[in-house]
């Protein structure tokens, strides 16, 4: 299994790629989200055998950053003038559920913006429209997930404390949480 | 779980977000209710794991208020200029049947108009393409899930008022309910 | 459950609606049908939980009063201006069959010639392309229901005669029959 | 159940209507094709519970009245300015199958020429899109429902003839069978 | 069941008009694939009861003829002026698989450039998009049942031939194969 | 079964054609991909029984070249000019899963380019939308499917080392492997 060690760092350190973390059939694991832009019509592409509430994620995603492209600073004539393509690899594991929304409107802002998304992140959170961050499931599964791939800061839903508060604190040691509350927040810390 | 206390309120009192309360399958339960406008052509974009009768709910309140936006002070406009998405936080719980009607037309219409809706007021009942209210079931689950989030205000459907009447008084203790027939008489209450 | 008292009737009466009789799991039952305007292409929206026969009904109505528009004195320019929407409360209780067909076609004609239905009036039939008035089943619990719910007068095909004699009188007492074997007898009772 | 009486005649006899002899779950039976016309932009509409085969047949008998519009005295312009709606009371009757293609391009061939079918006539087989007319079974069920209805003249594929021969004769005394190989014979006959 | 008698042969000699071979839930047995043109910007309709790969098939045969319309001899305006329309009777058979790929090819070929294909002529083999012929499974029953219709030569891929050399010479007497490598080939010998 | 001997390589050897390794429900087995280029408007065609994953990765593929067309030396006007045709033979064995996706992208690559793929080079291996190529499953049996079908060099991602290092080295004598880290390292060594 590919490790987040420092040699896919480099490869992955572009604009439009982020790092969620997810509870599949086979434990806890990370997940890449990358976005890219190609000149279009403002169609949104999802890739990496997503269900359906992981791609209504990604639309609802999009809108947030639409509706408040000024405040985010992104140009918005991109929406009119790019296809946004949101791909998840690796394809043969199917994936799905709300919790990957803050990554993949991560993605796409950093993919929009130009901006790198801080190395060795990762984060988990459900999104809504106005821009609230949500908790989610499977936190302690997820965190150790993010630690044996060599991960160092995780953001998380505030009211998500509580389930980081419940592991071993031997088995987080060296891990840094940001607890948010809102969208803002998490790009605030993701994009700097 | 979250719960609609003043934290979350100061989040949410933003125009396009409303209250409903809902029968899921772990009882009865609140749902925020967004909508957000960006621009586009009129498309109505529906998120957050919503079964077709739902879906066509949103689908009968934005033909209402196209149909009499004259009437409720809309801007006929935005209905060609914008796209309309309305999103249903939390996107792992499937959601459907008509009684998120008025709740979903008074999230529309909020968002179109630019008014906040009331505070603390929560609403379920069905819409019809003419404006009425109809009644919905599961009215007590959905009370008390109200009243244990905080919530002051509820707006029913008249023919509901007899299902209140069979609740234990000290169970609804300051809760004011409004009983109404027409969708007019909920945007009265809840956009003021 | 709702009843057709002079209460809702207030509110029912506007072009557009028009009372139809079903056939559901409950037994008789009756069904308003709504049909709105609104600016558009002429695209034709359905909802209210229809099965596919009750959706062929609503598109080959439609189609019989944009064919035969000059006859029954409708704008034929509606047909490319407006939207038509069509929504049959109660969203709860899927509906289907062909019975619907001369009701929705009373309701579509009343939204289009701005004429109000003829109060207390139902009807149940099927209808053709070349408008003729077929016979339905479910007869004897479809009147009764219609009496139940305080209607007076009921539109059916010629050939559902036989069915009305079959019901034993007193229990049809007050309610007048009007048989028909084409849609612009319908029109002519029910828009007048 | 309906029946082709001098009654239903004169309400049948206008452009776009024609008989076919369909196979059911019930037995034999007579199907009236019924197409009309209006303003568009020649988009085909099927409506009447068919099945994906015979939906297929009416795509088929549009392809081949467009290629050979010249031959058949049809305005090619009509399919590029015209919808054309085919439906097939009654509703409530699932259709299936190849063997009403004669019937629903004799149907099409009449809208668009304005011409009325003979009348009594109905008919039973298979169009191809070079012109040919296939045998199709059930012939003998589909004979006397065609004479129980009061029909006189039957057109069917010349391969069909030994079915006929088959059937005792006293069963078909009255009825006229014209035996064809191509739809040039069969709209010869109907539409004269 | 139809033959390939000499009395439909003048019936199919037309341009447009393939015969390929099939593996049937009954054997062998021989299809006609018909191709039309119409007035139209260049959409491809497919009927005749068709699975998937065979409708992939026709896309294939389809992009395969645009792509080297030039070697051809194919007017390249006709695949953005013409809807293209090919149609496998018969209708109550579902047919499915690769191997009406050159069929398809052949018959799309003809109806485009306007020439006959040689008649008493069968074939079956998978295209693929750069021309290559591959072999396709069933020969012995699919010569059968081209030898029983009276047909006389067939085109197979040059991997089929050992299927041929396994057959009884007596059953195959007065045939004449074409092993092919490439679709230029097959339409050197179809359309000559 | 086809093989890759230098007569099939004849007919093989023009741009757009790449050769994949896949694990088929007979095994491992060699896949031809072929990509087309027609006049259109920039449409993506899937065909080969394809199932969704395998189609996300062409989806993908494209994306990756669209978003990199200068980098890779495509023009990039040729994503809005030309419609793009992916196909991949054999239509009857259903094809899915990520691991064809270096071997789709390398095909569309040489399409656009015109460049030929070097011959008897086969690869597999999961692309990701920022370029990174992704180990995939099954090696030892596709390499040994390569090696019989006569292939004589691979391309693999780095992290499939460990899967050659396992098999008996008699096994794949001959072979010449590539391990790559990036698309660029792949086209690299396709299109040189
Ligand atoms: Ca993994
Ligand atoms: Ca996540
Ligand atoms: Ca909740
Ligand atoms: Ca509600
Ligand atoms: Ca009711
Ligand atoms: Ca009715
Ligand atoms: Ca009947
Ligand atoms: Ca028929
Ligand atoms: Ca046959
Ligand atoms: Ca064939
Ligand atoms: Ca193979
Ligand atoms: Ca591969």
């Amino acid at each position: 299994k590919p490790r987040y060690n420092s040699d896919i760092y480099k490869v992955a350190n572009i604009p439009g790629v982020s790092i969620g973390l997810a509870w599949t059939y086979v434990g806890g694991d990370i997940l890449f989200m990358e976005t890219s832009l190609s000149d279009g019509k403002g169609e949104l592409k999802l890739t990496g055998n997503l269900g359906n509430v992981m791609k209504e994620s990604a639309v609802t995603a999009l809108s947030y950053l639409q509706t408040n492209a000024k405040k985010m600073a992104i140009d918005a004539k991109l929406f009119e003038k790019k296809n946004i393509h949101v791909h998840v690899p690796e394809g043969a594991v199917p994936k799905d559920g709300p919790s990957a929304g803050i990554t993949i409107m991560t993605s796409i802002a950093s993919a929009l913006t130009g901006k790198r998304v801080k190395p060795y992140l990762a984060m988990t959170g459900e999104i809504t429209l106005r821009g609230q961050v949500l908790p989610v499931g499977g936190i302690k599964e997820k965190v150790l997930a993010a630690r044996r791939a060599g991960l160092k800061e995780i953001v998380l839903c505030w009211q998500n404390e509580r389930d980081i508060k419940e592991i071993e604190p031997a088995f987080i040691k060296g891990l840094t949480f940001h607890y948010v509350k809102t969208m803002q927040q998490v790009l605030d810390i993701a994009l700097g």
